[in-house]
């Protein structure tokens, strides 16, 4: 049960009173009150959560931006992260691209009776160690138990608030033919690594999840380039493709994109072909998709290149006016294609 | 399946294209736009939501409250509500006994695949019903779908947003000896209500749960009262006993009870006699414990009187020095007795 040997011995020895959860630690007694505080607390300590009130209370003056996911990613442990990184990065950045600099989130669970402690011990740490990457605090929280069969190990509900940033005036409203699709990294990690350790496979070298917040980069972006940014998103569920129908769906606009400049790794195109999936359908959790002014795309990449997860970024296309509502990819062989919408059966709980 | 005839004929045509929900409602394309677009949107109409961002921008200026809160209830409809209108009343009164006014919730569902439609549709149309009446607007969401068997129809997660009154200074370090206990409504009915649905029991009259918003007549407490306020909370989870417990476990007073004080109802008290239960010990959604100075007790309880909701409420006790940490019970039979903290193993999935 235990995957990493080093977390037991890292738990308090309060915890280890119980090898696993059970109904009781959702019952708001004393169980519960023990799971929290010599727990969670023990790690996510601050002075919000320690006053174990029914909320936090914020000082907040501005534009704000507030998002909410829940989290039922299985495998709960996966190659390069775990449901509880994943929880906290998947709503920084979903305050990242709408310009907003994350500051507080909340977090809730919904615990299966029967998750082990120390599994529960091991999200416990990631969920700390991603938000002190993040620099965002836990300040208030939620724990809940359901009966074993009523619920799947762990499911996390996060959200978030963050500081919008004067200069963003981000919406896909402000979407012009002539502007340029920046992708921030290469495609599909995130999937991929979920799909490999789901389905027991084994590529040459181990692909990871490319979960982290991408915060600090769109906030240099805006900083940068103001409202030359239109629009950011990044591409999770459905990927890449389904972001770009989500544009041109809204903005009665086209999109053409060229799969000659997608920055696809090799390794990651390898397991997509094993796997029988289209690098831009599968899910991503540390990328964003950017639609800017064609007269500072050159200069987007430029800053986006001077960032380690940006390094690979790449102009893959630009919005047109021709063929309204559809996404068109030119092939590396010369050809065309309009690109299908998503159905979204392909890939079940990747976040 | 369906146990409200009304609902399907208020369903609108595109959602009766699938009868249940499927893992594809999930994933991110087509058909969870489907979900959303024609079922959610549909009730739950406004600029936040149409926009479709990853994050709703609101403009803030102030003290807030924030909190969050899953739902696992099991029925998902009982008497007297549903886990739609449990879950936005719930984090509605969180933020109510913080001493905020509730401004904005985010919604997010994990629907388990199979879930009937017409048995979402009455959840979506009890939430749009309970936001109206607490007077607060969803801004953002999520929707995942786990696998049957993973889950148990459905579970909800809100997260709120509220204004705290500028009169509002409440904490359980500001109760001091001498200070007055005010029950604001008769308890257990939340409970009582999930526990006959669940075990199929039949009682005279069918009680329901007090599911509902309280910020209204609080706000209205803290405008008359201000800091002769102390502290207030819903007691939901482990009942009114809970609550007094974390009382004295955080403040190192005692508190004392008069059984003779408390607001219980007949029919209330003869199904918790019937179930086995304490009623102090049943979870609450529509009453709060309420600390207060002792010069203006006579007064708050006057106040409360005046409300529909308050017209049973009752000082039931007051904060003691003697015996720190401890709750005493003076029973009606002229008996004193500690009151023990719950465990919490009585009612999993009570809210």
């Amino acid at each position: 049960m235990n995957q990493n040997p080093k977390v037991q011995l890292n738990c308090p020895i309060p915890f280890q009173d119980f090898d696993a959860i059970t109904l009781g630690h959702g019952g708001g007694g004393k169980l519960t009150q023990k799971l929290l505080e010599e727990g969670v607390f023990t790690l996510l300590n601050n002075d919000w959560l320690m006053s174990q009130g029914d909320a936090a209370n914020l000082s907040l003056d501005g534009e704000y931006a507030l998002s909410t996911d829940s989290f039922v990613v299985s495998p709960i442990i996966f190659p390069g992260g775990t449901i509880g990184d994943l929880a906290v990065n998947g709503t920084v950045n979903d305050l990242a691209v709408s310009g907003a600099e994350p500051k507080y989130l909340t977090l809730s669970f919904i615990l299966e009776e029967g998750l082990s402690t120390s599994e529960f011990w091991e999200i416990l740490i990631s969920i700390r160690d991603a938000c002190t990457q993040a620099g965002v605090m836990v300040v208030s929280g939620d724990t809940k138990v359901v009966e074993k069969g009523k619920g799947d190990r762990i499911f996390i509900n996060t959200t978030g608030i963050g500081k919008i940033h004067s200069k963003a005036r981000l919406a896909m409203k402000y979407i012009r033919p002539g502007d340029k699709i920046i992708l921030s990294g290469p495609p599909a990690r995130h999937g991929i690594a979920i799909m490999s350790k789901r389905q027991g496979l084994e590529f040459e070298t181990t692909l990871t999840s490319d979960t982290r917040p991408l915060h600090h980069i769109c906030q240099e972006m805006l900083e940068k380039f103001g409202d030359g940014i239109r629009f950011m998103r990044d591409p999770t569920r459905g990927g890449v493709a389904t972001v770009l129908h989500d544009i041109v769906r809204q903005t009665k606009l086209g999109i053409e994109i060229h799969e000659n400049r997608l920055p696809l790794e090799n390794e990651v195109a390898g397991a997509c072909e094993m796997l029988g999936l289209d690098p831009l359908y599968v899910a991503n959790e540390g990328i964003f998709v950017c639609i800017a002014d064609h007269n500072i795309s050159d200069d987007c990449l430029h800053t986006l290149h001077s960032w380690e997860y940006g390094s690979q970024a790449s102009v893959i296309g630009n919005i047109v006016e021709e063929h309204p509502g559809g996404v068109l990819m030119h092939s590396n062989i010369g050809g065309k294609r309009m690109m299908p919408q998503a159905s979204g059966e392909l890939l079940p709980r990747i976040c």
